[in-house]
């Protein structure tokens, strides 16, 4: 089986993406996890443009990785220097990192009108900087930028670029297409003539890599076709996070290469490390998830038309390209507006709650589900909520404290913080309990003197409960500030997550329904003894 | 030059989505832009399964579309019954939709396993439901659903589905890939052999259309293949809306195919409203536009690298692919912790904004725009806001008023909704005001003191003032409800829109600073006599 590797630049190229942006510790851990996952390069970023990468590059050298070499990005030396005085190809040498890549001007109107030098210079400064840094040890990988760009302009003279990086001894060719604009037959065609003109010129073994963008919408299908034109390096980014609309996904390749064209890429136990890199990865660039993304996204393997529901139960292949277990994925059925009796009763199993036994109304749930749906709840998102309310639809619901009444004040005097506090008053199985606390903001105020009148009966069994994400959605802005508002609180303690939801014209009506359910279910859990996790359940 | 038909499915296949719903009546004004844009076929709903659907139908049918027929979907006809008696294809007859689109099983597992009938049976049924929409007089069009798959494991009754489709008369061969698991390579030699069988029974013209699901990122590459292997009609979605992972991009098919591969599909001028419809489709199913869509996206055409900014100021194909323009879409250059003077400088001639000339510091600019972005401003988003913070640090704010205090209660009783209510102080010009309203949350009832306060002065002037758009984004989830928060205000009046910003722990006090600022630079463009926008300054 041929194999192919995999050379991650989610760290230097990913981070020119708008919003996104990683200190040097959370490089380290984001090329830890790509390690783990058997990733087998690892573009750690410009350490000659920014000190934040040079300082990544410094701890990443006291790291043992096992399966990835970490790369230094840098551009050929500058017009009129040489390799030795220029500072960014030293930077490289400094920064420890075993691989060396050099981007360097394929396309001539980049070389005369942009950069204004000569042709034959560009061709020097290409050669006479591979060719330092292999001096100096390293594997050296030549970036032909905007190859495919060049070549069809010029063909004849990114020939010669590519040539001048094989004098110059590159270990690696990647071709770009950096404005990503090349259509698949266009990287077909000119992957293969490249191959030949490397193969014409030298008999060291020398790798192809391939290098898009999606500007196009087409990086991931230019990235495989250049794999069967002959490239046996991919580059790409975790999420297809890049500048513009992005660099190629390689949570797409891997598993497109792996598991429907045959290459070796990965182990099979690291693809299904897929989807949870994918979050990480997410979460350290603090970008919010795409749901829809291919292979790794949450919606990727999610059924929500009855008809479907019915023929994956049959058979998973009939509407499942691949087994979503390959990627670390799982199939999610919808309890959404289109759903029926069915899709209620298996998130009923999913959740592990006996709405069988007890001969209730589904049409109720169904009915009652559709209504607060389209009221704005979305309890696909909300495990915690939706058990709480089919509890209260089957009479089995027993609240763990009830609300009397609550008060928020923020107040602001010129230009100092504005200052929020709360008052609260619950009902606690006939105790009635009064706080007060003040918070950042009036929903941490508020949740400060919940769980202080709380902490009063229930003793201690609210520490280890943590929020730890919260996002707030206006579901209609067209309304301005008075439009409804959907939060949404994710909550951890020691063993399990749980989301709840609330939903109002009024940000703090619907934080306190979101925040009371998420006690309620917690408090629940340990109350009725049953200490089982939604998720754990959800296997 | 050869012409493509394009088959929009935003309104059938595109509701499929996660989230995406659409009213009988934003179905309507869907199509109107779809048509305007120039589509082909503008495929309504299913509207034997839906009584929305129908309603659109009805709608639509009083409608005179200037290039678009409009296509009603339904499957084949149940086994064991007949067309004539056949509930969803008569529904299809009463529509009045000039186009019917009949989809129908390719693959012998889905026709053996999941439905369980006969693989003659399923035959009979294509042929007999086409046959019996052409003789009612309808333009039909068949969808052959799992296309690819069931061609890959059993051509031969793959090819026979196709020949009972012509059998019974379709206009039209759809080919699918129902499950988007398919790679280009395979489209390419499934549609030029599935072309000779077409060709090889009959006479009539047929045109093949494609229909691809973007569940291996492939969507946009498998369409374009598709027509370069003989397919005359395209389906797609705008925004690639669709389940799962969506489906194929109509926003990104139609320029790939007339800018890059010279086919026909819709005029120049048509071309043009491209990433406006884009974006009045994601507005009307209510989802966040996706910035780093190819060619519509906000980010397709924006820089942020120093040197790049650079390149396209002197030759915008340096790192352009294609003109924006020609998609209706424009250049950016991102304000971000990655500036320079240089991006400053171009931001402020786009904002109109004489900082030239008074000698300020440009250093001292881009350090606090860069403190502020690590703080979680984002300015590029928020050109009101920089607009002020720019006159600011150049000694040229003028405050139209200054805040003494605010303070804003909410209070809930029981099971009863929050009532929230806001006191404000403001000086304007030496007078204090002192205002107090209710409003539906908290922000409502600041929203609408504060204008009560102003309009006390500046009589009527904000009357025209609404916020159109209001974003709530928590930065970083896992700091719970103490999470810092984002808050974006879009505000309009009859000529301008204006986006302003606010960044606290506090989601009052991020709120407020948006509002502020939004009424801050209304008031300023009227008392400066300086009623330009920045939209307007902007081109």
């Amino acid at each position: 089986m041929k194999s192919i590797r995999l050379y991650d630049t989610t760290l230097r190229d990913g981070t020119q993406g708008e919003k996104i942006s990683f200190t040097a510790q959370d490089k380290l851990k984001v090329a830890r996890k790509l390690d783990d996952m058997g990733i087998h390069y690892i573009e750690g970023g410009w350490p000659g443009a920014s000190a934040k990468d040079f300082d990544f590059f410094q701890l990443a050298a006291k790291e043992t990785f096992q399966h990835a070499r970490i790369a230094a990005f840098c551009a050929t030396h500058k017009h009129g220097s040489t390799p030795e005085d220029d500072r960014q190809l030293n930077v490289v040498l400094e920064s420890g990192a075993p691989v060396g890549t050099i981007v360097g001007k394929t396309w001539d109107l980049h070389v005369t009108k942009i950069l204004g030098i000569p042709l034959e210079a560009n061709l020097e400064m290409i050669e006479n900087s591979v060719a330092y840094l292999k001096k100096n040890g390293l594997e050296v990988h030549y970036d032909a930028e905007h190859f495919f760009d060049g070549y069809k302009e010029n063909p004849e003279y990114a020939a010669r670029t590519i040539r001048a990086a094989v004098a110059g001894g590159a270990d690696a060719i990647c071709l770009c297409d950096t404005n990503g604009g090349a259509l698949p037959h266009e990287i077909e065609e000119i992957t293969t003539a490249i191959r030949e003109v490397i193969d014409s010129c030298t008999d060291r073994p020398i790798h192809i890599g391939i290098h898009t963008h999606n500007d196009s919408n087409l990086a991931v299908a230019n990235s495989i076709v250049a794999v069967r034109a002959g490239a046996t390096i991919v580059q790409g980014t975790i999420n297809g996070y890049g500048e513009r609309c992005g660099n190629a996904d390689l949570t797409s390749i891997i598993p497109i290469l792996q598991l429907k064209m045959g290459y070796a890429c990965i182990s099979e136990e690291n693809l299904a490390k897929l989807q949870k890199v994918s979050l990480y990865v997410s979460e350290t660039a603090n970008m919010t998830p795409v749901n829809s993304r291919p292979f790794v996204g949450k919606s990727a393997f999610t059924h929500k038309g009855g008809l479907h529901v019915d023929a994956i139960m049959k058979e998973p292949r009939s509407y499942e390209h691949i087994t979503p277990e390959l990627v670390g994925n799982r199939r999610r059925v919808l309890i959404s507006d289109m759903a029926g009796k069915g899709n209620i009763r298996y998130k009923a199993r999913e959740l592990g709650f006996p709405v069988d036994e007890n001969g209730y109304d589904y049409a109720e749930i169904v009915n009652t589900v559709k209504r607060l749906e389209q009221e704005g709840y979305q309890y696909d998102v909300a495990d915690g909520s939706l058990r709480i309310l089919m509890e209260k639809l089957t009479d089995q619901f027993q609240p763990c404290f009830e609300l009397e009444s609550f008060r928020v004040t923020v107040e602001k005097e010129k230009d100092r913080p504005c200052r929020s506090h709360a008052m609260i008053k619950i009902n606690v199985e006939g105790i009635e309990e009064i706080t007060a606390a003040e918070g950042h903001g009036p929903v941490s105020a508020l949740d400060n003197s919940l769980r202080k009148a709380l902490n009063n009966v229930y003793r201690n069994v609210l520490d280890p409960v943590h929020l730890v994400d919260f996002k707030v959605r206006v579901l209609d802005g067209r309304d301005g500030t008075g439009a409804k508002v959907r939060v949404l609180i994710e909550s951890r303690d020691e063993e399990t997550i749980w989301s709840t939801i609330g939903v109002s014209e009024d940000i703090i009506e619907a934080s306190w329904q979101a925040l009371a359910d998420s006690f309620q279910y917690k408090l629940a859990r340990i109350t009725n003894g049953n200490n089982q996790s939604v998720q754990e359940q959800g296997k």
